[in-house]
């Protein structure tokens, strides 16, 4: 675990917002170097000139090399807005205490450096490795991760392996981390509405319409207020969870109080029970606006009729259903409701994707974790969204997700961060599940 | 109209947006200068720490010491946003062809210009003036004037006088100056909710509230989607227009399709034809979206659960509706709709008023306006706001608004600019509306 944090410091230091294109190439670049520094031989891979370059990475093992074992990482990082809530510079990777700040501390430079970490430790002591190592190391998946399943294509042979570690894992209160089998699926969009061809003066609204007011009466067609979405057809695709799915959640743990406390807030959506919450973070689809924006939003008063009015909502989507059907759901629904004039620009898509509990490289993660940890959880899916169904299709390959993000990282958020003794046990945690993962491979 | 534009170009080139306090202070010296200059003279009224300074100018007549003309206008300006659709920067001045551009180049600096030049030119020429001139220059209308009754009350005897030219006045597209009599009142308000501590993981959204959406629920209680306010009692203390008005408002032109290609338009809100949009701008309440904020509103995807969301909505308020008493009624609507954690800010709150056409000043200005324009169009209210009940009911004098800007200046929005041919037909309307007003008064 040789400079963890000082790496991570670095790697936090290297702004990467994909979202923005901001440092892209640039981290790229730092990010091979290091895995080079680790004993792990790296190329940068390209696809096209607005694919972000892809860091690919490999050891090959003296002892084993017909298994292997990929691990998925992404260097980017999601944007760092609203900057004024950060209580240092968000690239500053500040540590205090037990905790590292800074955007990408946890998501996802913090997993990306345990699992080097663990790599450059047992090549460091002894020379070789229980068995092949694979590194797949995306810039652009806080951006939706739009070229990750063409780059698997194009390089499939480079990234052939008998299973996946997701790019993340979370840690919960109790310390102990959470197994994850899925990633919902992600529909992000963006609505817009347009009137004039200008702001006009606000005391023209008797005869003008207002394209903010033409939004929020489209949107209230879109779901209730405790968040079913009334899109027709939106839930026909959906793969309901099976009953050993339902009893892997009834055996999650779940603290309301502690999301509660952590977030300030009162009571849940729809005042929904803990395993209410748990069925819903596992596989319930979401409408959620993430951001909104029309006129004057400054200090004090503008009187003024908007233009033009836009709205960002992300759509999580759960097995089976096709983030493109979605879309034209979406569409037609508008277009039902009378509401064709709005725009919709399609800013992700990605589809949702879970492995089975059958799968070997479950049983190798959990008691990888059993062991460094004492204790773990099974989750059928976590409640984000990843790549997870390209990296299934493409490489028929198991995911499984294991990592150190303690679960109140704030992760996205302003004072992103992640505790120091989690990213040191999570290595140590990698080293002994390259060992059992090797075996079980071997086995067979 | 010695260095109407020179000077026109310097008191734009002085920002004054009272919504942020910038450069209030230095305007309000530097207006008072240009008083002084043109033969005016002139103090800088104070009311209190927070109160804009307000200046006060008065030219006393040796010819006809018992009758009074009052000006009244504003030195500061609308907020510059958004910035990016400026073709120059907003406090240029620049001059392209018959138009001088720049915040405030009508509203109101253009209109404080003219004023000020017809009493320079009249002292210039004759040494004296028809009646007696005061102006009344505050600092915070677009802001709301909240302090401008109070600054009448307390210098009441200062502003007495027998009528009062408005701050402003348009011309149409056929250069036929808008002869008004009435203000509509406004009631600005900032509608806020809150859910979180701090933004979190849009993942998060099946079981943590979205404040966006609470508003957005919220406001959809608030109108049907062609503009009809839904809150309980909002329209009941309203006068209806009188059948004179019903006269007047016949009369006066309207040009639909003016309106629609300067916009950019299709229709106008509920289709209305023209004698309904005339009847609307005059006398229809109205509850406009200034504008709206919530989440991550910049390039790309965030997936985000905003902590809070918020509105700025402006309440065109028509004669006997009491902005107080309408706060009340849109509070106890939020709550009876189940929404009393929706805060509501009040950042704006006018009566509307309107002046009867039985005042003489009434035939003064019309008299006026035709005799140099050729035409003239009365107007029973104008759509805007503007502190008209304070001047009514403390100084109990009759308001009439005429002036120079150009139906279609882009007041209040990017490239906002006033004619030049203009701003000098108007400064010369006023000499004669000086010598018209005085002989009317003394005819008494």
């Amino acid at each position: 675990m040789n400079g963890l944090l000082k790496d991570l410091q670095t790697l936090i230091s290297q702004p990467s917002i994909s979202a923005k294109n901001e440092g892209i190439e640039e981290c790229s670049i730092l990010v091979s170097k290091m895995l080079k520094n680790a004993g792990v031989s790296s190329e940068i891979l390209r696809l096209n000139k607005n694919a972000a370059p892809l860091v690919f990475g490999e050891v090959r093992s003296k002892s084993n090399p017909s298994t292997t074992l990929l691990f998925y990482n992404h260097y980017d990082v999601q944007p760092i807005e609203p900057i004024e809530e950060w209580d240092d510079p968000p690239f500053s990777g500040r540590i205090i205490g037990n905790k590292i700040f800074g955007r990408g501390a946890s998501d996802d430079k913090g997993e990306l450096i345990t699992r080097i970490k663990a790599v450059e430790a047992y090549l460091k002591e002894y020379n070789d490795i229980p068995c092949n190592i694979k590194f797949c190391i995306e810039g652009e998946e806080e951006n939706g991760s739009e070229n990750i399943e063409a780059y698997l294509k194009k390089f499939k042979k480079k990234f052939s392996c008998d299973g996946v570690i997701w790019e993340f894992g979370y840690v919960d209160t109790k310390n102990r981390p959470i197994v994850g089998l899925g990633m919902k699926g992600l529909l992000y969009v963006e609505l817009s509405a347009k009137e004039s061809i200008r702001d006009v003066h606000s005391s023209f609204a008797p005869i003008i319409k207002n394209p903010a007011w033409r939004l929020i009466d489209a949107l209230k067609t879109l779901r209730t207020s405790d968040g079913k979405i009334l899109i027709k057809g939106w839930h026909d695709d959906i793969t309901p969870l099976s009953k050993n799915d339902l009893k892997i959640i009834q055996r999650e743990p779940f603290n309301a109080n502690d999301f509660k406390k952590e977030y300030g807030i009162k009571d849940f959506v729809a005042n929904k029970n803990s395993f209410e919450a748990k069925k819903a973070l596992v596989a319930g689809p979401t409408c959620n606006i993430a951001g909104i924006e029309s006129g004057y939003t400054g200090d004090g008063a503008k009187t003024v009729l908007p233009s033009s009015a836009k709205v960002k909502i992300d759509f999580r989507l759960v097995p089976k259903m096709d983030p493109k059907k979605q879309v034209k759901l979406l569409q037609r629904h508008l277009k039902k409701n009378g509401y064709a004039d709005i725009t919709i620009k399609v800013l992700n898509a990605e589809a949702a994707a879970r492995t089975s509990t059958k799968e070997k490289i479950v049983d190798v993660v959990c008691d990888s974790a059993k062991q460094i940890f004492g204790d773990y959880i099974l989750n059928v899916s976590n409640a984000g969204t990843g790549p997870m169904h390209a990296f299934v299709n493409v490489l028929n390959a198991p995911c499984v997700s294991i990592g150190s993000s303690f679960i109140f990282c704030r992760m996205h958020s302003p004072n992103e961060f992640a505790k120091i003794d989690l990213l040191k046990k999570t290595t140590k945690c990698f080293c002994v599940l390259i060992e059992n993962f090797s075996r079980s491979n071997s086995r067979n």
